[in-house]
């Protein structure tokens, strides 16, 4: 490999934040970052291309015998642009098919798109390898994040929010020549959903963008069903051909049977206090929305608020999902009204948006697509959320760690930012690595949209959230500043960790909510 | 009124039929009708503007107080192009009352883009007369069609199927400035729904092109329910305003109580014809499809098909609604997998789409638009239709009577005609005046997709369909050749119709489903 041909031209700017950003990525312009809502988008939604019914079949299959028929018939060429989604999670067997598919037809310099990237995926390393794959945009998680963050790949990764990647291709920054869509259900028109099936995943809404922008859309299942697909959530009128396998996935990784609560005594408190916030700071009311995820501490957090709303006899408006056991349970219990759930991560969570009309599945367009007229994420009164690193203005990272490697993606988290109130609950360090830090190493998240940093050894509300503070008066959880608890937890580990030794060489950008750059990723080692 | 002096000045062509049709309508170049399948449209779908969130509220609450607000908040000016929908039926007060609040902001020269009128909003006449409405493009029932046939509107008609007004939508054809949704359930991000609501509708589908392509989108609601509104068919993502009013319509003309089978015993005779002939061309068999409107031939024609089908013990894949109490019996007994409903005709309807997953709400995307990746239409096996007129040719009109007068909107009869067997079932005559005719007043379907016209006096196969004139060798159903039938009925009213006296003044153009120009309809009287 020769390095980043392209990046290496690159001219640099600094954004609103301070941030060192390329001004030019995979041989297209970027905005830096100028701020949280300061960025005002122009023009128009793209369109994809009028199709007539006349050049679809009449009797509506669409049937073909395999994808490389379907990636022909498609008009793969040099240098498109093929999307995925990642419903399938780690157990997704489509979008590598499709792409090795389209490395036998020949094809070279493809920009790679899914919504996730998961380390049964690497193979995608040995069609960046041989030329196939030019560049991966979407989250990287750990093997290919390596690849990256070595400077191997040769264009730019490009690291977008889950509402993000919806308005880069709602906006035209991103256009997708063909879409792979893996379908647990699906008819011979294409109607897809991801709640039935022998490799059910629960919803389909990251595949929903790709099906109505892409010029060309090929849906792939294993469990085909007579025309209609009940219900679709990727509608067959968007969709060209169909290529039924015999298997799109792992169901043991598609799912996991159960999510399990941490049994860290650290982190469990962590949970208990972040349970204990939202009662004592009143943002747990009747009528209230919250989102967590699926992490051991998250889980444990939606236990302890669970038991904690029985006792106040509070009821929820919605819970967002990510759905967990915990979630289906909240709603089996009628401690919420309804479950709005983006992804589905447990046999539960499949089961109830299979058969509950009160669960239900969501896209990243009503969820959190930024150049919309609103979106769920501000409405949701508090939201849970992980990192690898915060720093002392509660700037936020979740790609890299510490050492500069890039090892996440952001999922839905930059978009829940804007929910009431921000929860970062964490390990104040991992192994002996402290997570609070000076400056966090990779910007992904402004602390201006954090709230409040929960850990083991404390609880920070961010300065600028007064009232807060104010409502948070006389409470016995120990509320400290964020510099203390910074000290305190240096002291354990030995003092700041060491800055990752990284090169000038960007390897990857990270987007804001909105299009704009926040940070970079460099190459390391 | 001084008659119409856009269309005075239109140059005019034959169409692939032999129509006689303007060129220029309302200032837009036109495309005489080419033949089935024959135009291939260019170019891209449109696309509405880039919004951003930072412009709507964070807390999602959209409500205004008034519809004044709304359009003065949505940049209401002269000349824009104003959209409602007909899920209300002849119940609708939101588009008078949008259209009246547009009137004492002095808007000027509107087109009103509504997908059907019906008489009780004959108001809009007034506002035609005061310049306030320029034109109506969309269904003219009644008295607005009888004052547009009359050369009384300054602009011209447009008529368009469901899937038409899609199709201008999605191809640009049309831009909607503002559109205003009545909403029988809404929440106050916009999220609205049909099915719920003390004045339900059932499916809202009508209203979703309207909503996504729309610079401004507002609806209007009398029962307001806290976010999130759930089933939301209209997505508060595409939502501008939210209006909160007392009633937005007449829930008794909203939704008939019941609808009624006929009682006369001539179209029992056609209704059960209809059935017969199903039944013994084979169509009716099991994983079959069909679709019949609310009209008293055809609620009979579904009673019969009932009977035949639990006694040859065949059932459905799906009906398409319309849907009333007819075909929810049908799912009720088993004898369909699904109803697809793009509107709720009765009671009925109304319960079932609001509670049963099996009853599902369809839009005139799913089913009708002509330039997507196909249809539903095709994939509907038969489809049993009325029509004023069906001449030698197997041509139909549904919109003028033989008078010339226009008096009915085209619905999705144009769309229908794309199933697999389209029957025109139609008394032979109607107030003495044969409806079999030696050519249509005003071509509204091709006659090359109309398979069977079923009459009380004999049954007439297209000569085009020898599969089913084979299929139907020995049936004792009364097959004969269409002329005969004409000629029988003639010597019963007493000749042929007389001819309409009407002008050379175009008043209004009827689009075919890919956006050519199928025919005009003149100025009488």
């Amino acid at each position: 490999m020769i390095g980043n041909p392209v990046t290496t031209r690159s001219e640099f700017a600094q954004n609103a934040l301070g941030r060192t950003v390329p001004t030019m990525v995979n041989n297209k312009p970027q905005v830096p970052y100028l701020g949280v809502g300061q960025f005002r988008p122009h023009g128009k939604k793209a369109g994809p291309p009028l199709r007539s019914s006349s050049a679809y079949p009449e009797n509506g299959d669409k049937r073909v015998a395999d994808l490389e028929t379907a990636l022909r018939n498609a008009g793969l060429a040099d240098g498109m642009v093929i999307s995925s989604h990642h419903h399938l999670r780690d157990g997704d067997r489509v979008a590598l098919l499709a792409l090795e598919a389209a490395a036998r037809l020949g094809a070279k310099d493809l920009t790679w798109f899914p919504s996730a990237s998961f380390p049964s995926q690497k193979g995608a390393i040995e069609l960046m390898e041989s030329g196939v794959i030019d560049h991966i945009e979407g989250s990287l998680n750990g093997p290919l994040g390596d690849y990256c963050t070595q400077g191997k790949m040769r264009g730019m990764g490009v690291l977008r929010s889950h509402g993000g990647r919806w308005q880069a291709i709602q906006d035209g920054e991103v256009h997708i020549d063909i879409a792979i869509i893996a379908a647990p259900t699906a008819d011979a028109f294409g109607n897809a959903d991801g709640s039935h099936g022998k490799s059910a995943c629960g919803s389909l809404g990251f595949a929903l963008a790709d099906s109505m922008y892409a010029d060309r859309v090929i849906v792939v299942t294993d469990t085909l069903v007579p025309f209609p697909c009940i219900p679709w959530q990727i509608q067959g009128n968007n969709v060209d051909f169909v290529v039924a396998v015999d298997s799109i996935g792992d169901p043991a990784k598609i799912v996991s049977g159960t999510t399990e609560i941490t049994r860290s005594p650290d982190r469990l408190r962590i949970a208990e206090w972040v349970a204990r916030f939202l009662r004592e700071s009143g943002i747990m009311r009747n009528g209230f929305s919250f989102q967590a995820g699926a992490g051991g501490i998250a889980l444990a957090f939606v236990d302890y608020l669970r038991r904690f709303m029985k006792e106040d006899g509070v009821k929820a408006r919605f819970v967002r999902g990510g759905s967990t056991r915990y979630l289906v349970e909240l709603l089996q219990e009628g401690l919420t009204d309804y479950i709005l759930d983006g992804q589905t991560f447990d046999l539960d969570g499949v089961k109830s948006i299979a058969s509950d009309p009160r669960h239900v599945a969501t896209s990243p367009f009503t969820s959190y697509n930024y150049h919309g007229k609103g979106n769920f994420a501000s409405m949701v009164d508090a939201v849970v959320l992980g990192a690898t690193e915060v720093d002392l203005q509660f700037n936020a990272n979740v790609v890299t760690h510490s050492d500069g490697r890039l090892l996440h993606g952001i999922g839905g988290w930059q978009n829940c930012l804007a929910a009431g109130c921000t929860i970062l609950a964490l390990p104040s360090f991992r192994d002996r690595i402290p997570v609070i830090v000076n400056e966090v190493t990779t910007l992904t998240g402004p602390g201006e949209l954090i709230d409040v940093v929960v850990t083991e050894r404390g609880i920070a509300i961010n300065p600028r959230r007064q009232d807060l503070l104010d409502r948070m008066k006389g409470s016995g959880l120990p509320i400290r500043p964020i510099e203390d608890i910074k000290k305190e937890v240096e002291r354990i580990c030995g003092g700041e960790p060491a800055r990752p030794k990284r090169s000038r060489h960007p390897v990857a950008i990270v987007k804001w909510v909105d299009g704009t750059v926040l940070d970079t990723v460099w190459q390391v080692g």
